[in-house]
């Protein structure tokens, strides 16, 4: 993910790197990257959550047909992300064994490391962008032409303003904030990010007391950013990461918020917790030496009622939900939570 | 503590060594210790459950004025417990830097560490035992002639047997459970004792679900050694030794018997947060290499109403609580729970 490929965690103080490859894909291709069916392959890692943003946001578009998807092994190596979930270890698509080859083919020594989401051309064979910010805004509004019928408007022009701000606050505080406070090498650091998390937590809390989703009354970018912190917090970042204030699951407006996403389709159905653990608990050794990988949290809360459609609000705004998971995609049982 | 003393969590098992100097101060003295008011001098962490029960002990039995009390810094280094807490860093009584003086005046090259709690000799300077399983059980029948008045029976004879069997099972799967999953170098040796301690902590839940304490209806030793575990938990276990099932603050009837304790004269008056937070995540560099200390819980909720008065029981028995603290023995504040 961009947080191990770009970023060390040694005696520095914690900084995540910029993309190094930030082309996009457009409509018009300006970049020399036009949107086409089947040209593309999205690799993630289902640990990630900066990955994971594009996979729930090509799920709910409906882009599963035209971007298709690899899944990296959750346990890099020294050579990083590799494909050893795949039969002989190689992405049958792209027929290479580390997504570093990908990298490669775009630029030799390219600085700074290999990262998830990458999205990949698959005729040269060569990384388009690694730019997590921008890969799920351009899912959302290069690729109208592909998307499904009845998808959301994730990033309506309307609210543009608002959710930039939004999700601003939320990368600063919480979605980095936490690898700010995880990765801290002295007390002073890891207190500083720790409050800032909390203290947007709490306000984000307030926001969405009264409301369904963070901005209008429907999903937008905004939430499946959000989704993908807390959906790790209670299983990684308030352990692993020291982010022990509270749990999410003691939060009640945050913990509901939670679940309702995590029971939308194409949220929770890219979830794989076995991943999410297992990613965190034995690549920082740094910080966790032993590698060993906590049994808990229990996870059959994710699946309890989260009485927020009282809220109102519409989940896909005139859109409808996306249909089941494609044959292949599914998130094995090792990752899911089972009913208590 | 005699975890860190006696026991290492190298590559090998965690095995908790059995106390070296196993001498008893009986009234009768038969092994040269006679009871006798003002001679021994009780040498404590706070951070330590082990030696945190001598300290309730000590309370709940009024023995402060007879059994005088040194704390040591929460924080060892290469030459284990040390009194950098006092003035000059040295005990008032014993005149000694450094818990092991008094372990080397007894026994040259003993083998096993420098562990508490400790009960040192005055006169002598000498270490007289560190067995933290026989000690609170001869403060309780050895030296009843000094007890205070009201003082209750921590060890009624008539319950032996069964306060015996319920301190057995919490040493192995709880309070000695935890410190196997936390040293865990292994994923299985590591799920092995988590599970233990889960399905310890869930058979006495349903125990305390309808009794106040654990045997009879007054406290025991029984609910000290188990206290000293539950109220380390959240601040440590779930986090640092990876007891993550759950937290105690989510499981309704272990945490309420547990702020019952805490705020029965004797227990929360004994308990230094900060204390106990500082040593595990400071000196535990093989688990936590940063040492870095987490911020969190929130420890407001120690404070809340516990409901459990409407269970009966007589905590006292016929007896009554313990007075307020000797002055110069008072928890700081930095290690108490502020109300919400």
């Amino acid at each position: 993910m961009s947080g191990e490929g770009n970023a060390g965690y040694g005696r520095k103080k914690f900084k995540r790197s910029r993309s190094h490859f930030a082309d996009r894909v457009t409509a018009d291709g300006r970049d020399g990257w036009p949107v086409e069916p089947g040209r593309y392959r999205l690799v993630i890692s289902r640990a990630c959550p900066w990955a994971s943003r594009a996979a729930v946001s090509r799920r709910l578009l409906g882009l599963e047909d035209v971007v298709s998807l690899a899944v990296a092994d959750p346990v890099q190596d020294d050579r990083s992300w590799r494909f050893t979930l795949d039969p002989d270890g190689r992405d049958p698509v792209l027929g290479i064994a580390f997504l570093h080859e990908a990298y490669d083919r775009r630029e030799r020594d390219h600085p700074g490391g290999v990262s998830v989401p990458a999205l990949v051309d698959v005729p040269s064979g060569k990384l388009v962008t690694n730019d997590f910010h921008r890969l799920t805004l351009d899912f959302a509004t290069e690729w109208t032409a592909h998307h499904r019928e009845g998808a959301p408007d994730l990033y309506p022009r309307a609210l543009r303003a608002e959710i930039d701000e939004v999700m601003e606050d939320v990368y600063q505080d919480v979605n980095n904030g936490v690898y700010r406070a995880g990765f801290a090498t002295t007390q002073d650091e890891y207190e500083e990010a720790c409050r800032a998390v909390f203290a947007r937590l709490e306000r984000l809390a307030e926001r969405l007391e009264g409301q369904r989703y963070l901005v209008g009354d429907t999903i937008t970018e905004a939430d499946i950013r959000l989704f993908t912190t807390l959906v790790r917090f209670d299983p990684v970042y308030h352990g692993h990461f020291k982010c022990n204030r509270w749990k999410l699951a003691e939060n009640e407006v945050l913990w509901a918020y939670a679940r309702d996403l995590y029971q939308t389709p194409g949220f929770g159905d890219t979830v794989d917790f076995d991943h999410i653990k297992r990613h965190y608990y034995t690549v920082h050794t740094g910080i966790n030496p032993t590698a060993v990988v906590p049994v808990g949290p229990d996870l059959a809360g994710w699946l309890a009622p989260h009485g927020r459609e009282r809220l109102g609000g519409r989940p896909f705004g005139d859109g409808t939900p996306p249909g089941p998971v494609p044959p292949g995609e599914e998130v094995p049982a090792t990752g899911r939570p089972t009913a208590a």
